[in-house]
């Protein structure tokens, strides 16, 4: 961190503490049909996460007994400062699209007992609805959300008869700006970090994901460290969150 | 319509009269970006319009100083009963996907003044996030109050100095239900009906597509003209509600 | 339609009187290979329509007794004034392309009792040699006759016992054209007029589909009609064609 | 060839002689917008042969003062036997659409001088309207024809002085059949062959193109000399016909 | 061959003799996964023949009791002297790539009993590493030597008790350089020849593919012999090679 | 780590040390074309990474003076124990492919500076010969030396003055193994382990790059700080590796 000065130099875009998160909201049964389906707001990044069971596997699980959990991502053109290509209309989904949903289908893998699940398949939609950094990781939190209710669903109907969930799962970005380390960056923020990393930890405060990039000048470890405890703070927050959303 | 009996015996899914429309909510200014946003619901239908203002022309128009307006619409995987693959996921649109934006396009292209515009282009974004039925429909209407928002923009920032909006326009379904013509299909009657009709008119009450399909028999002139009638009134309705919205 | 002078004053850019046909020319067994050849021309219109019988059903019809009538439409790339890309060798097929396959598709199954055909696809493969207007109204009218073809030679062979044609369907095309409604718009009147509509009907008089577009400005509820019987009209016309060509 | 046995044994599934092609018919200004456009039949093999002028060339040549000529090959789905399905559809063409599209653009290469051409593109579209065997040869030897005409236009109307054509071309296979060497194959014929070539040659006699390919078993040289002396016969007849078709 | 005079005045780029054989050199075992693995080098061209036994055959082929042997083929985008595009990366193979995977496949083909291998395909991947020139040839005959390590593995594991390979296969290119026939031309020599020929012979002398193609002027008979004894004696040359990489 | 047990117990499949690399070989200057070219193996992972310079940049950059650096990734379809498809011929590159070669291209513009590169973009291809694990890691350290000798050259040449290296960069993969932290992982370990870990660092011991997954269970923090010691002694030795092959 720059030199010995009073921190009071500096500031966040939004004013927000150093280790402040964005307002996090969550609304429940936001659509009429999918089995989970919640819009989750941070701030002004807000994503709805639709998570549906279908009585299939892949083909490389069939006839196994288990079942399937993955995610699929995607971004409103006009979700951004200025509109993007829509990839159903250029035909394909871009590398980032693809190494997003491949991360929250992971994600949500490492706290779900497949097993227990049987032979069928929880797909979550993370749909961005309207985007100001950090969509990846408020769709894993969302997500998580709507796999639980998905999940509640199938244990009310019957359809299984123990809970296949092992733990909460939830995911916040971290960020050197300027010198320092921010919690839950924004867009401005993002855009002119020199590293940022996301992180997704469960409910027991284990590492699922840890996944940091220097955008501008490489990190030390230090840095690093003060990164993860940051990280930490922060899922603790979502986990709340999630708690009242979905008390168990 | 069949026999002389009393219509006391026909009852829509929804206990609408056959001339009701369903409950229409139109909120601007949706998502904080785009120069036009609009979520309208039509009932259990809700569409996201996202106007976006772009400095730029189709090839074919380029160095002409006038101006396009064109229209991309989509489905949420999961805004329907079942889920449906995602389009971006597949690699391309549904040949129903490219009839229903060529569609929207052609209907606001019909009520503006290209060149008026000048040598830019409103591109229209229809994303629906849930879907009962008439999703075309909602999305031309919504998608007027997000193009009328956008030349607003225009306007007032002086990148344009006279409005090219020459009318409203707005687009209704109708259709022949068990033997009677009833307004605004949602999705039960959409799936069950002999033949319908998405009609779309201009605020001075003339007509800029009409598109009747016999889905399960052919229909004669006479059911034609009540769909028209019942279109016709169907519509006054909202262009009431784009008043109320955007009162010019 | 403009003022009261005499209609002296108005001309077709071919000379025909406005409720006139171009010439209809009808040759079978085009083709020697398709279960239904048929080569129809409407002046310099000329679309081979190609009818094959193929023993399976798409999907989602499997296993349910049901048979089932699609088309696929194309252009050849120089049928037209300018040469046209290769849709096969730009990789996909346009919204434009699409929309008519599935409008030809939706007209012919709408006179076909699908229980009848048993299990099998009829394929229809209309290709556009030349095209000088109306090419999807002349695809629908030469379907039919290769339909027919293709349904005579199941009868035939014993592959099927009963007649599953429920009735004839013909298509046209019609249009306010320099004020006046027109019937059976060629290249030039399509690309100056200010409304234009393709109708398909049965041999029984009943409306299969009916799609009217403002590409100038939008028309009334009296243009409309007088559109209407202009095209009731002309495909009283191509049945009588039909019969000739085909007669039951 | 087998045995010593008298010739009397071998027929051809056509009764034609080994040395005879099939009956070939040649229809100029076959549609009335390509500035080329041949209807070819050899049998019941027919190709449109369509030839574009273009006032642009592909971007290796821009700037250089010189033309191109290239080509692009398709069958409609029911040329055949048995439907194919149609490549628009699926998407890409075929590697066998590839390779004869290659093989007909270098074979017209081969006799037109791209700098007496000028900075434009001919562009040939061959199109199988049915097919019976030998449809690549049939493609180029009427694609000639058509770029003759298409060369003739630009004469006539000024665009260039210069006649760009250096010499006639035209092609055809011959191949091993029940161990006779055969010309013209048709379809009967080149699904049981043993060996096949296609042969492309210029009027004063030289090969442009040579691609002999063994199906069943491999081939001696003797038997390649046969087939090349068989191939130079035909080849003769097939410039009297061009000849006939447009006599210099 | 130009003139009379002393051939002394001919040299190619290379200093080789005109019947001259680039360095031959093969490594078997090359990777420790495939059945066979060969990298070939002939000169600078280097490619690396894999061949992987799988337990499937194509659709067409299922339930007969036959196999398959098939070859896909790339190139590394910095192979070639500059940089081109990653097919991958661009979606979609050329048209040569698929020209060349297809003629692989068939000259494989022509030397092996497919219903001694039994119900599974032998799959070659033909990576060029290093291009010179003739990439095609080299990858024929490097994957004959694979094809027959993967064929020795079958017989060794016991999955096939019959070997299934007829013959040895190998190519080699020939082309009219600066007037003077050559064998297995490089490069620079294949950029600038008038006419060049793969040649596809087996071990027992007989043709299994002949494609020859003039790029520059068309070439005569007298040539086309001289072509055709020079591939003659080079392939001769390689199937020695094969023999001392493969002594059966 | 399980239990105080004498960690004698604990092997590796490779009977490394727990923080022992593979061998690592590097051979430089691997193809004759290529400005960088380099084949890198670690153990049986061996890849090929070839540096280019071109003399263009991304639409974004132009006219920027500045220059780019990028990659792309491609596993031949034999180098691994089962043959994986031809992306080229699947048309598509995985999400992973994409995934990895958007770490490269990131990994090593951490390490350059581009406006000193100019208006040039190097890149660099990375295609795994043979895939024993860890081919992302080999892939960054081997394209390091490739830019490493692309910048020589353009040094040497005099297209830059100024050396735009500001620093190494190298990558290892770290993971829990049976409980165990274990460095440079091969497919084995890859395949059964808890957690793994990609780590890349520069010569100055900054992180560029962190990406933990758990793939079986979530990992502690304990654990993640007992892998990232470990990777900074494997990217140390990676470094020493470099600095033989490429000293300054």
């Amino acid at each position: 961190m720059p030199g010995n000065d009073l921190t009071i130099d500096f500031k966040r875009p939004s004013d927000r503490e150093p280790n402040g998160l964005r307002k996090v909201q969550v609304e429940r049964s936001y659509t009429p049909y999918a089995e989970g389906s919640v819009l989750i707001k941070m701030g002004n990044t807000h994503v709805l996460c639709n998570a549906s069971v279908l009585d299939k596997v892949p083909p490389f699980l069939k006839g196994q007994g288990k079942g399937w959990v993955t995610a699929e991502y995607g971004m409103l053109p006009r979700s951004t400062h200025t509109r993007s290509d829509r990839e159903a209309a250029r035909g394909k989904q871009s590398g980032r699209t693809q190494e997003i949903q491949r991360l929250i289908g992971r994600s949500l893998r490492a706290i779900i007992d497949l097993e227990k699940l049987g032979e069928r398949t929880i797909h979550l939609d993370c749909d961005v609805i309207q985007a100001d950094g950090g969509t990846r990781c408020a769709s894993i939190t969302g997500a998580w959300i709507a796999l639980a209710d998905a999940v509640s669903h199938l244990l009310k109907t019957g359809q299984i008869t123990e809970n296949p969930l092992k733990d909460r799962v939830a995911a916040i970005s971290v960020g050197m700006y300027k010198g320092y380390p921010v919690l839950d960056l924004d867009y401005e923020e993002d855009s002119n970090c020199d590293a940022d990393m996301n992180v997704v930890m469960t409910g027991s405060g284990q590492f699922v994901e840890v996944q940091g990039t220097a955008e501008g000048h490489p990190f030390s470890r230090q840095e690093l460290d003060s990164l993860l405890m940051l990280a930490e703070k922060g899922i603790a927050g979502l986990l709340r969150v999630q708690q009242d959303a979905w008390p168990v």
